[in-house]
């Protein structure tokens, strides 16, 4: 295993002391590992809070910041953060008018943020949940019943958090997460396994000829091993396997096509250009699209697609001013 | 050879058709490969032109915008851009105000663009130009007489592109980029070979218990091989090496960590911390920071640390804004 760390068990406590010294605008509490914007100007407003295991990078640390998330808790490396970081991080982001859970839909987030919900409730802060299962590949998989969650994730605290900045009810930003989840379908291919420091040794095995469409972000199964294949092909069949399941005519889409980790910039937009082609012949619109690293696998070759159906709505708040590490524009 | 590609020969159309299906608010021009800003609400402006082989993504291309570069010219992977599209790229974004080409020091390079700036000069188009060259790991190098150009000319991009943008003149605007050259210092590290695609192979063979200190962005060598190092030592050494050769205390400085293409996030920030920490300790004050993918070796695993010294002026156009894909903030 070769990797830029210290020691596989302090991984991700070094990675957040690195989070604390490049973005002195975020606060990093090191106890409960969480990142943080402050909440100074944010009075009234419902708070997003995310998080999961680490490794996958931007997510979710790199969308704390106005117009997205107020708050990321980050677990061990592909290990779900505990409903005690999750409370810490709802009593100091919430302002009065309630905290957004957004999680991925795996086994150990989900019950974690429910009992996260709980203790909440008796502290008096009201909470909400939506849980993200935009991963088409396969119904069930190691960590999760249903659905896995990934880059639909993006989306929703990218829209979810314009809603909050406008000052919408909890229900409301609630309501605007939801349409946007369901709204949302992926599907990822690995072209090699990742590694997980405390592990030292790649996740699972794949020949040097061999792919894995519909890998999971921690190296879950996915539907089938195939030989390699050109980007053009590989595109076409992430964008099959999305559109046959869900109809992406008629309306609007955001396309992210994300890195997982070990592919550089270069082949994403070689990929990005079958995609658009791809989608352009099924008669599907393209509203906007981002093209990087945005959910991430520690060190996986390869990407993932994810399709979001983008009404009026969505596409006013998708395009709202957002200031994060991951994601920055403005008006 | 495992990517994410159609075939080596197609790699760079390719990626360019994906780069303009992604980026509608940028022009490309695939018959001389070039990526531009459109020239409206430019007029006036100095327009700064840079390029040089693909593969280092998001250099250039994802530097083209308002703030910063008029124009990336992309050679082939590794390989200088010609004269001919330097001058496509020089005769499509001058306003009048004349032309800077921003020049990462490899011969290749550096020769195209002398013949690029004396065909401007029959055109009609004035130029001016600045050489980066502020990798400190090797004197000459494969492909370079002197230094090798690397993280610096992020900086010098961003920096000059405000001056550019303030509408100062060419004379001007080449000073202050010369300034931030001269004032920037580099040092990189790889745990692994790139693949070039047309090679088909890893560019050269590295041990899985040893890394190469100061390696080349294009896999030339670098100062020495030596067992693999903790973050701490590696980031000790990368900060030592470059302060040894300028003096970095009594004056702010921009910090660039770059990774290498696939090195993932969260060992960038790991790395991070420990540079933060060494720069701490030498009682240099970091002003300004960047953690991400900025110049890269096409999939190198490894990372790179730049330092440049920012004084009132440097800092205040670091700080204008810049609407790039790559590089994104407001006023």
């Amino acid at each position: 295993m070769k990797k830029l760390i210290n020691a596989p068990a302090t991984v991700l406590a070094d990675a957040l002391r690195g989070v604390e010294a490049a973005h002195p605008e975020l606060e990093v509490d090191h106890e409960n590992r969480l990142v943080l914007r402050p909440t100074a100007g944010t009075e009234g407003q419902v708070a997003l809070v995310s998080g999961g295991g680490s490794g996958h990078e931007p997510l979710h640390s790199g969308f704390v910041g106005p117009g997205m998330l107020a708050a990321a808790c980050a677990g061990e490396i592909f290990t779900s953060p505990t409903p005690d970081q999750m409370l810490a991080a709802a009593t100091k982001v919430n302002t009065g008018a309630g905290v957004l859970f957004i999680v991925k839909n795996y086994t150990g987030d989900v019950l974690n943020f429910e009992m996260a919900a709980d203790l909440a409730k008796d502290e008096g802060i009201e909470t909400a949940s939506v849980i993200v299962a935009d991963d088409v590949a396969v119904q069930d998989s190691t960590w999760t019943a249903g659905r896995r969650g990934i880059g639909g994730t993006v989306i929703v605290e990218k829209v979810a958090g314009a809603a909050a900045a406008e000052g919408r009810s909890l229900a409301e930003v609630a309501e605007v997460a939801e349409k946007v989840s369901k709204a949302s379908r992926s599907m990822g291919v690995a072209l090699t396994s990742c590694t997980v420091p405390a592990a030292g040794k790649p996740s699972f095995d794949l020949p040097e000829d061999e792919i894995e469409m519909g890998v999971g972000i921690h190296g879950e199964p996915g539907r089938k091993r195939v030989p390699l294949a050109s980007a053009h092909d590989i595109a076409g069949e992430l964008v099959a396997s999305i559109t046959d399941d869900l109809d992406f005519t008629g309306t609007p889409v955001i396309a992210l096509l994300t890195g997982l980790g070990g592919t550089p910039l270069i082949e994403l937009y070689v990929v990005y250009a079958e995609v658009a082609a791809a989608l352009k012949e099924r008669g599907i619109e393209v509203a906007r699209s981002l093209v990087g690293d945005y959910i991430t696998s520690l060190d996986m070759a390869g990407c993932s697609l994810t399709l979001t159906q983008a009404d009026d709505e969505t596409l006013r708040l998708w395009d709202a001013p957002v200031n994060t590490t991951g994601l920055r524009w403005g008006a």
